[in-house]
């Protein structure tokens, strides 16, 4: 198998403490795997296929982005600075009903390609036409944890139908690609599928042994409109339909009470943080030092970029360590160190992936590398904060993913960006002209 | 004088009703001037000294900073996640204790350099050795409104002598490097300046028919220790000071009653809104949206990068859209054209240049490029939406300040980056190890 070492390179790693630190040093990489990581020079009587100077270059695990909708990009910038039933039924659901499979591939890889540009190494994504973005994804080089979002307001018939698509799509991709691509079941929110229908779903996620996700209390509308139907807020509403007998991802859980927190603890279940969607559409801010203190998992993701509008996770890292002191009032909440994990380390034990995630001999090789000799790094004094604070997704230069450099000085090395762009385009003006 | 066309280009004008509109066509500049711009093609007839092909990118009035201290650049990262006084008091003011003028040479040029890379052309600075400050705006290019902010907590012989020198720096300065520069006279804050000084600086001011810039109301905790002391919060005390007699910046703002807007709207005191400092040193968050609808010209700035941590002007102009929704519940609060003009021609008029912050026919030729040929541009749906929610920095290729252009295909015709980064390096050693 393929041998690689980067040297002369500084390097994000665990400190020991449940903390980060860089180091100065080198990394190693087999087939899939990193094989060493240290501080220094390694062993000269070594030999490598490959040898990559590291310099001026930091690099850190790859972002995990915990929640999307990839194929939306076709609607970025359609409907922004409205109110969001307005930018709901006359921007966002009349186009989306016109979306084809067509669509769904190339908006899709125009998201990925965005990804790969800003630093993301993996993401979730829930939306239709999935077989389209389980290629996309394949073809990448990416890894992805895909779900059928299936929404059920709409005749039994077609329930089931749907409920069968999504078995079949997370029977058949789930592992594929080298292990690459992981499949959820998702009921796409209590506000969209009956409780019934969330049942049958639930069941399902048994049968297959998968986990499930779910958008769930993201506006306050939301929570009272479960209280209104079904008596009891989402979270308890979720617990009842066996939602959370699963391994379960939610995202958002923006309006959350103190009880609420507890139960999410209590069954494991991981939440998504989406700060930017949750700002742009005014669904409010959620309660992400109350979460991590409670020990919740709490990862970041961006939402779709219909609603944030763009795909940069640095931007969700900053602003949940923004955010959560301006509305705390506290200048330690969200420490720099807490935020970069949110999106690497907790991003990938969220969706369930135990080798990823950080910088160690064992893990696979996903990993990024941030150009730093550019002045909003400078100086060196902790690139830690520099990344959380200062950095943005252009500042990523390489991307390696499974072992695989998917981005070679800002080049993509697995897509056609040119094309991706056309055909995107002829997308757009189909749907919105 | 050189004349310069830019042609197949599209640029964000004015759209005539206070809003903006985005253009395919062409500009002329000729000297410091736009002398046209318009869609379509220019007349065939005209011939010019230089030709720009603008396809594929977007022009836009270059990003106006109407508060900071571009020297912290050296404190960048020394100290975050931390409590505001142990920050102050640990780790800011031990160290610019130690600041010579040779480091605010170089950690003002680093920061020139950071903010032309990402798209500022105007931008002011308070801080001490200011002669340092504005040769690098000379040297630089761009345009400066520049103060020696003093602190009055010294011996009255200290404080006539640092009130000599700003009024001294402001007489020299103003005016020069083609009118690039101009000057005010600065109290650092209502709680480092007793109040006699402050009319001192104010009389200073009248003399000289110079602008004043403050900090103010900028934490709770000052609001409170000004009533303590003095028995008025910030903003009449400062009227009472005589402060807002001149044409007056006040940057943060951020807490404000609804008679003290009131107040700002009568004496036309314009505010620079810092989102991002504001969040990370958790000082709360401004009541923009109260104050646009009092009629406040409210401007950004990115504070130090000390407290920021970068000077990515985009960067808060997205704050500025997203955070007043999120905290409003209100998703057309601060729509993206609004947090753009609080980007450019708002800045402009709250630093009261009046022929700069648009593109239009007879204003100075300040303006940057931004590639749009990028996947977090597409589609072309509302290029002023994706400058807001989408862009950052690193997306601005090229910039022109007075008619010069300062930065072409990203690299700076006026500065020597590389020597500018060893120098910074060196200082930033010495002061901190």
């Amino acid at each position: 198998m393929k041998t690689t070492i980067i040297h002369n390179g500084q390097f994000v790693v665990p400190d020991g403490n449940g903390g980060l630190k860089v180091i100065s040093g080198y990394m190693t990489i087999e087939g899939q795997y990193i094989t060493d990581i240290g501080e220094g020079q390694p062993s000269p009587a070594e030999t490598f296929d490959e040898v990559i100077d590291g310099s001026h270059r930091l690099y850190l695990p790859g972002l995990v982005n915990t929640h999307g909708h990839a194929a939306m990009a076709l609607l970025r910038g359609i409907g922004d600075d409205l109110a969001l039933q307005v930018w709901l039924e006359q921007k966002m659901w009349p186009n989306e009903a016109k979306f084809t499979a067509d669509d769904v591939k190339w908006g899709t890889l125009l998201s990925i390609v965005e990804m790969i540009k800003g630093g993301t190494t993996a993401f979730v994504d829930m939306y239709d036409h999935m077989d389209e973005v389980a290629n996309a994804v394949e073809q990448s080089g990416m890894r992805g944890c895909l779900a059928r979002g299936v929404i059920g307001l709409c005749p039994p018939d077609v329930q089931t139908a749907k409920l069968e698509e999504a078995i079949r799509f997370a029977r058949d991709w789930n592992g594929r690609a080298d292990g690459r691509i992981t499949t959820m079941m998702s009921p796409h929110a209590p506000y969209t599928c009956p409780p019934d229908y969330i049942e049958r779903i639930v069941q399902a996620a048994h049968d297959l042994q998968l986990p499930l996700h779910t958008h769930m209390s993201e506006s306050m509308n939301e929570v009272l409109q479960n209280e209104r139907e079904y008596g009891a807020r989402p979270v308890e509403h979720l617990r009842k339909l066996g939602v959370f007998s699963r391994p379960c991802l939610v995202a958002h859980g923006v309006h959350l009470t103190d009880e609420e927190i507890a139960v999410l603890r209590e069954y494991d279940v991981r939440v998504s943080h989406n700060p930017g969607s949750n700002l742009k559409l005014a669904s409010g801010i959620a309660r992400v030092p109350e979460l991590l203190k409670a020990g919740v998992l709490v990862s970041l993701g961006t939402d779709s970029s219909a609603s944030n509008n763009n795909l940069d996770m640095f931007e969700e890292m900053r602003l949940a360590a923004l955010l959560h002191k301006g509305v705390s009032g506290d200048p330690t909440a969200v420490p720099a160190p807490q935020a970069l994990k949110m999106g690497t380390s907790i991003g990938a034990a969220s969706i369930w992936l135990d080798d990823v995630g950080e910088l160690a001999a064992g893990n696979k090789a996903d990993l990024i590398a941030v150009d730093i000799d550019q002045p909003h790094f400078y100086p060196h004094s902790d690139l830690v904060s520099h990344l959380i604070y200062s950095a943005s997704a252009g500042d990523v230069t390489d991307s390696c993913v499974d072992g695989r450099w998917v981005m070679r000085n800002r080049e993509l090395t697995t897509l056609d960006v040119e094309k991706i762009k056309a055909e995107f385009n002829r997308c757009y003006r189909r749907l919105v002209g």
